[in-house]
């Protein structure tokens, strides 16, 4: 294998894994493609890549094999057994994961490619089907650094920006993980508001605008930048104020009939701040609660 | 009373009243002032502002009132009784609320108001001091829309964004609710994603990154959209595949030992919306569970 990355196999040609695919041979790469459904080749194989039968074949025929799936079990599906990528990669060869997988089937993906003279790299995407369309996924990766390196120029040529996580693979997959997990919890924080909004006589229209407003406003980075450097103090609003508001939000949601989910929760770490004597501190300070509860004190 | 108002009495000087008091001053308001520490009041005096020595004197000498205070019984006490502002407003007299106060409370202002012939406009503030002295604070006002319009000017002095909200005086106090409850919400997600890093060995400096990256991202918008449409088809990423992705995070929330407090609740929806037949749905179809949990549908 060269140290210059020439040939590139996609396994997985869905909604992110076409858009990587296209970009990949579009970047110049020698691009070979498998997916379940062969259909989904034609495409690429109109732009010159070269088809494959099994993940075992794309992978004894190029340096790289990039797998962009469902979940856990099609990758590991694709990876294992006797049609697996692993039974076709060659020494040396690089498998990099792009699909959201748990952190402990991407430690033991890594560690069956070491059993076998092979590398993993572990670099989930963030991003919709469009934005792979356009080359701007955004990707945590992890894995051996000069393996890592090798492989930039092919991240880049599909993502926006590439953030190396150290070797550890399970901190990409957890990076990538926590990613989702805001976009699901703002998802849910946007629904309850609508709802709360329309059972109190405020539109969709006009909640909406107070959703665009927030993020734009500097209050929600402020926050951010409060809680990394723990400085709670000058409070610029006491944990007193927030648990008052938070107080007034449980009793609208229940006067109006729209239930805030998070309302509760909060409240009752502001309940643990001030039986703590942390009452005049600022209300994010409300993320000491959650240090304790990781062990982090 | 003139249709230009030109008398202003403002009525609490913490952290946010005493940059209210500065803007409406600045602005050639006739301003009198006053505060339960009577120290608090000297630098307004200096500006040339006349000191009060109740609430009901303050009234008394002045068009329009405003109170930036603490909570409901701060609101109430400085209102009513003997030497309250109610017992010194003139007929035709109008007192602008900018307390994030019940919206039981802000109604029955309203009505004491009415039945005194003066006025009352509900009006809280989201916003910090240093943008209170800037003038940059965010108000959602409700009310009686003449006297609303009346009062703009001085709302303007302080405001970067004032939203009217209709007659009905509960949907401003709601509205502020709502930025509040988000605001709080994303505090609570950050510090929860900050624990959760530190435990998979993702620095605070990388996570606050991620977390810049998604408050810059398409992603929290292109949902708030979806939602408030209710678009759920074609899924940018469906249902199950959420599901799976929320499984993930719970599993490895477990594994490192730091709650992600939202999950299981983001996780017991899913499982309504699979058990629905709405599983091919885009994720963001959450807002359904939502929806049907607020008696709207």
């Amino acid at each position: 294998m060269s140290d210059e990355i020439l040939s590139v196999g996609v396994i997985g040609l869905g909604n992110i894994g076409s858009g990587i695919a296209k970009n990949i041979i579009e970047a110049g790469y020698q691009g070979t493609v498998y997916n379940r459904t062969p259909a989904k080749m034609e495409p690429f194989l109109e732009m010159g890549a070269k088809p494959a039968s099994s993940p075992r074949q794309v992978a004894s025929t190029v340096e790289v094999i990039l797998t962009s799936l469902m979940d856990d079990a099609s990758v590991e599906s694709v990876t294992t057994g006797e049609d697996g990528l692993l039974a076709g990669l060659k020494a040396g060869g690089i498998h990099i994961g792009a699909t959201t997988i748990s952190p402990r089937l991407t430690a033991r993906l890594a560690e069956m490619h070491q059993e076998r003279g092979s590398h993993y790299i572990a670099a989930p995407i963030s991003g919709r089907g469009d934005y792979a369309q356009l080359g701007k996924l955004i990707t945590q990766v992890a894995g051996q650094k000069d393996i890592v390196d090798k492989c930039m120029g092919i991240l880049q040529c599909y993502t926006q920006t590439v953030t190396y996580m150290g070797e550890d693979h399970k901190a990409a997959a957890n990076a990538k993980l926590a990613i989702n997990y805001m976009t699901v919890s703002f998802i849910e924080l946007y629904s309850q508001c609508y709802a709360f909004g329309l059972k109190c006589g405020i539109s969709t229209e006009l909640m909406h605008e107070f959703i665009e407003t927030m993020m734009d406003w500097y209050s929600p980075r402020q926050y951010a930048r409060t809680i990394k450097d723990r400085i709670y103090e000058p409070a610029n609003f006491k944990v007193t104020s927030g648990f008052k508001d938070v107080q007034l939000m449980l009793e609208s949601a229940k006067e109006v009939g729209a239930p805030l989910h998070y309302a509760s929760l909060i409240s009752d770490k502001y309940i643990s701040l001030i039986a703590r004597g942390m009452a005049h501190l600022d209300w994010s300070a409300i993320h000491e609660v959650n240090l304790w509860n990781a062990g982090l004190d």
